[in-house]
């Protein structure tokens, strides 16, 4: 067994089993501090709620509490494997929420039947909790799922996988074109994957001025275009209407190549074909569409990203997905619409153009973190994050007007 | 707003809200730790358990987590005040599990249509537990639920109100009719109450021993006899066959009472019907069927137990449920079955006859407890319940198969 293997093993069994425990935050040891916790103090919050079921935020966790949920049928790249083998990646995302939100967070593996099944499963438990995390759950079913669950859940719902992949991307994005000289309105993009991840990142991209008709996307069948019978819903929406029908064809000219489909997919030839200043984010993960050496040796001009945390411009979705909880949670939010989304790409594509803390530096094991090729975005561990995604996200709720509360406590995010 | 009132929505409300958290069990600071605890070290453990579902007690926090689950339908004496106002006694009842048994525990509290519609969502969420605490679900209804759970689980399923009450009952029970002289096998039982905790602590009464010929259950309608035409199928395992209609009827030379209907039901005259040396349990909380102070008036001989914690012999299901779930889940067990729960009430009996700690004494605000009149049954803050309840149950569950493991390790319990 490789080492890394064995201490992963280790970490995950040792010295208890697993990787979140739940605490209690109030006195629990005398005779009053139970009577008080449970019977006959507790009937008090239950009329309370009862009475007016906003009070729940004032008297339960629910306020601060993240489900994240999966029915395991797309496990990081490792694919369907069912609801309980993806039980340690959940707990590592609840992880992930309390380390960098401090949200309270606990994993829920689904089985089911049908996928209306799983929804009804999902919107029956979800005013348990102050939020809903889909994870690691396969196209196109997921796409009809959040919907269906954003529809009839009162909370927000967010399937990281889509949304949290395209806002850090089209953070990212955003800058590498500021550096690269490049108008979104006016780039050619090739988008390599056509599930969940691909097409939340196009629609995001589009948001943010990118023109679907210059948008080519690619499945495992070459160019995705109009005259194809084969289409999913999802897919029909990127169907380009052009001749173009090979990864060689649509990346000659082009500006930018977003990968989200598998390894070594993207032969260095192609990069030769695109335009000057070219933007590869190459995310397929843990082994990219492109070795970052060989891309760069083919294109001097090239920004690159990737997945990777041992490459300049890592693609991470726990720089997003656990402040836009916080925002959202902070303000009551009952969704999490395009307005917080857009609203989290600037907050985090403005604090790569900022000066590093030298904290950040000493985890990244740099010498200089500068805005530039090298550096589009920020680390995962940089603490500005918190305060600026969650502040953008939570004022963009009150102002498209989804918030529970009407505005930002004034020294919100102050500690 | 009363004092005490205050003081429990202070205690829910503040410093933050509700009472429990999620925490971290591993450390999550570095860069390598994160690699450990998600990508990519997180597809270790889950290649895993794909490969062999047991792993996930290895890997995960499954096994030391209890779901506690309601659709809010019999909140205390409360009623049906929906789900979401029951959030705060199952968040009260995780308190406990983790207070007294170490187990971490996650309320969930569900919305339904159908009853097949509950059954289906725990079913579906249930693989992501050690076990399953249902709690303040109705009858009829939570009979089916527990039982059709019981069925479609892995895990065990153990609602609560009816079999925590029936087990620490039945431990009282057992000690009061040993104090007063009486064999199970002969007494006569009047059982006023006829919803879940009736029937469970009836029939648990009756494996101890009891006979079913020999109780006389009283719905609202008065005694469950066999020529009603308006039984539940529950009502009618206790139809009796025989002439007696009401309350003073079934009095007149019973040896014991068990109340599980509502406050001040009991006139102290009935009491007076009674064979000597007679056995009341008056279990509704907080309002006892007939007042200590009036029942010990109207008979000296008496045993009197109460739900509340201010008179002596509380009948408390803190007594069972933390201990019997730790059991059933260091062993791994697929079911909680009638030969762990006569286990637990063994274990719980076996306690009052012993000499009690100082430190319960102190807690109880005792001078001294013996077992006798005054002290059938150990006081909850008793340290030895955990130790003795948990090691019997887990016994009992590998004695009688159910069990995932095939012995005790040598040094269970003993830390």
């Amino acid at each position: 067994m490789s080492d890394f293997r064995q201490k992963a093993l280790d970490y995950h069994a040792k010295p208890r089993p697993g990787k979140i425990s739940v605490e209690l935050t109030k006195p629990a040891e005398s005779v009053t501090d139970l009577a008080l916790a449970y019977s006959p103090g507790v009937a008090e919050p239950v009329r309370e709620i009862a009475a007016d079921p906003d009070a729940a935020y004032k008297y339960t966790a629910k306020g601060n509490m993240v489900a994240v949920i999966s029915n395991g049928t797309a496990i990081l790249g490792l694919g369907n494997l069912g609801p309980l083998a993806s039980k340690p990646v959940m707990e590592g995302k609840a992880l992930l929420f309390k380390r960098f939100a401090g949200l309270d967070s606990i994993d829920i593996e689904v089985k089911h039947r049908t996928t209306e099944e799983f929804i009804t499963t999902v919107a029956n438990i979800a005013d348990t909790f102050g939020g809903i995390n889909l994870e690691d759950i396969k196209a196109p079913e997921c796409f009809e799922i959040e919907q269906e669950l954003i529809k009839r859940c009162k909370v927000p719902v967010f399937h990281d996988d889509q949304h949290g992949t395209a806002i850090v991307t089209a953070a990212g994005m955003l800058n590498a074109l500021e550096i690269q000289g490049k108008a979104i309105h006016d780039v050619t993009i090739v988008c390599m994957g056509a599930g969940a991840a691909a097409v939340a990142c196009m629609e995001l991209l589009i948001k943010c001025g990118a023109q679907r008709e210059r948008i080519y996307m690619l499945d495992r069948k070459g160019v995705i275009h109009t005259r194809r019978d084969d289409l999913t819903p999802h897919k029909m929406l990127f169907a380009n209407n052009t001749d173009k029908r090979t990864l060689e064809d649509v990346m000659e000219g082009a500006d930018v190549f977003v990968g989200v489909s598998g390894p070594d997919v993207l032969p260095p030839a192609a990069l030769s074909l695109m335009a000057e200043n070219p933007i590869v984010f190459a995310c397929s993960n843990p082994d990219p569409e492109i070795k970052p050496e060989l891309a760069h040796a083919a294109r001097k001009d090239l920004i690159m990203a990737t997945g990777r945390s041992d490459y300049p411009n890592q693609v991470n979705n726990v720089l997003c997905f656990p402040f836009i909880f916080r925002g959202a949670l902070d303000v009551r939010a009952s969704a999490i619409n395009d307005e917080m989304k857009v609203a989290a790409v600037e907050a985090i594509r403005s604090i790569a153009k900022e000066p590093v803390p030298a904290e950040v530096l000493a985890a990244s094991q740099s010498d200089s973190l500068e805005f530039g090729r090298q550096y589009i975005i920020p680390k995962p561990m940089d603490p500005r994050l918190c305060q600026r995604v969650a502040t953008a996200v939570a004022q963009a709720a009150i102002d498209s007007g989804v918030a529970g509360i009407e505005s930002l406590p004034a020294d919100y995010m102050q500690n």
